[in-house]
């Protein structure tokens, strides 16, 4: 199937009708702003992470998330024991190593957790670099990205390639490649990077649409398109960083056809 | 006294002038959601969940709210504890069974903080029907409901007369009931139900209104009607969930006695 | 150098310019707020607190916030090896003793992180007079103020003089101090206290200035001027604590010299 804007709209469409319950394991930030970007979408989101009952947990969802933002002992065992379910059970999920490379400790979580095969790995720059190991530990400035989007290209499909998941590198473009092929995305806006989460919101919303879709690269290009034209829209109303978050959650809700038609910006090779 | 927008607008000053300390063991997605809407309404809510803590700080408060929709074992028992403390100070108490049903482990937490006789227990229809022990584990979708409110109406009268808790089920319509006497709240939006944490506030809302009110059935009418009709209100001016969100915090804010008694819908069996 | 608006501008764009990263060790009510905050106002924030990392964290970050609202035994335990970690390693950091008095296990914490040498502690008016142990435990209203932050003038001299620490103590009027030294501002809005968190987000900005500027008394000013400008400018444009947030946000971002220079209101000794 061609991946164009009647496609994706497609797959918008199938969230709102279908509202799949994602379950979250994600940190503590973000929880709110993730919650409510999968609702404004028309997911339904849960947010899970007790060791006894994550794995019945995600048994019952139709997606599974892990960030490592916030990680903890306890956390980094129930992201284990919930990936493990979901590929037994056949629940897609999706890994965002949060600020991979800034320490030893979190390095070790997301290699550990990229070994589980996730279906899709999205990350900055720095983060995709680090789990290609072209990059050194300690390297990073925290969880923001020391590296453009464009300088982990090839890291990304050399991880894509040894992983066997679809691997995003998001940043002023957005990169999805499942090793072989590379979809660029050319939306969003700049001021997107002064709001925390965002980049665990669109992890998120690829998440929601892994639920419908079965091609993770489909559902990854899907995801970060439509949380890109919504953030664009919501740039466009914001006077600030403020405004921003709360103009992105009515975009999301409110994106129309003719929205991603005119806005969409994609490349393919 | 009369169930009444004079009487609930008498209940909205006490909280405005008294702003009762509102203990809160809550989930890691609401905290901050909730805070601001007790904040909002007029409330000194406070987040305390350490279990070197939870009974010393019961002990100043003047109502408590146990929400379990994160939950975790160090939490289950801090909860727990809160709760006995309470019960034995005359501190009014409100739970909030979050997903109860979607898991095994979920489903004892709320049984077991059930038992510890809550004044009142407010949840969505398929959480009321799981404690009502009329509905099955493992069939919700996740936090979110499967049933309307109306499903759950005689599920919540017969929770209410086996626990003694007054028992509310939130949805297009809150029932309210002690067991005998049934009140109806036909105020709020559907946009509601697209921002995350919305029940849990409303929940805290209740707490807020505990604190001024010993009857628990006028105390739980006080704060579904109040939060309603601010939905109501913020649902006008919003443009979606975002924007909903923020003018549902300004309409708490500013909420006026025209505002509660040209809006008020309430039916009494 | 003198404190007066051209020299608090210099900071702001130092901020802006450096984007130091903030290590924060804070509460789960405010972590999404305090880092929108810090983005907002230009620096790099990162919550991180697993004991395990907080050491190499801390090893990075050029200022480090340590905040004990929904304080647990294991992050009391992170935030003292980060504190350590910090003092040895010459990174700057902050301390905000959150409803200090509220609890014995409160103020017990609160002294402990204090006799690790912050450079700056901040607190409302209980949460000082209990640290300069001139109010009882459990006599504050949670984590809300009883007392005006005139009140704690005094107590936050003699507590600057005892600990080596600068101390502001935050309300109507801002009040910091070396032990010698005292300045006032006169900045602020009173509807910022009916938003949760925005004492938190006071201390976090404050972490961002020290980490571009050695003297702490010039940082802390600096940090506390900002912060209340921008509440100013927001509270003109917000109808209630919920747009006030937003506006906040959009301020930190947006805040000019000349904003600046017309609305600071600085007092010194």
């Amino acid at each position: 199937m061609a991946i164009d804007a009647d496609a994706l709209w497609i797959l918008l469409n199938a969230v709102r009708e279908r509202q799949p319950l994602v379950h979250n394991i994600t940190n503590f930030v973000v929880m709110n702003t993730t919650a409510n970007a999968l609702l404004a979408l028309g997911a339904s989101p849960a947010m899970v992470h007790a060791l006894d009952e994550v794995e019945d947990f995600v048994a019952i969802s139709q997606a599974l998330v892990v960030n490592i933002g916030t990680l903890y002992p306890e956390q980094i065992a129930a992201c284990k024991l919930a990936a493990q379910r979901a590929r037994a059970g056949g629940v897609p999920w999706i890994l965002d190593p949060v600020g991979a490379g800034a320490t030893p400790y979190r390095q070790a979580a997301a290699s550990a957790l990229t070994r589980l095969r996730p279906n899709v790995i999205r990350g900055n720059g720095s983060e995709i670099l680090t789990l290609a190991q072209q990059a050194r530990v300690g390297q990073g400035r925290g969880v923001d990205s020391l590296h453009d989007s464009e300088a982990a290209v090839e890291a990304a499909r050399t991880l894509a390639a040894e992983t066997g998941a679809v691997v995003a590198v998001t940043g002023a473009v957005d990169y999805v490649t499942d090793g072989a092929k590379m979809v660029e995305i050319h939306n969003g806006h700049p001021l997107m990077a002064r709001v925390t989460g965002l980049g665990c919101s669109a992890t998120a919303i690829i998440g929601a649409f892994l639920a419908v879709e079965r091609d993770p690269l489909m559902a990854t290009v899907a995801g970060l398109a439509v949380f890109g034209v919504a953030g664009e829209m919501a740039a466009e109303w914001a006077a600030g960083p403020g405004s921003l978050q709360v103009a992105l959650l009515d975009a999301l809700y409110a994106l129309t056809q003719s929205d991603l038609a005119q806005r969409l910006k994609l490349d393919k090779e």
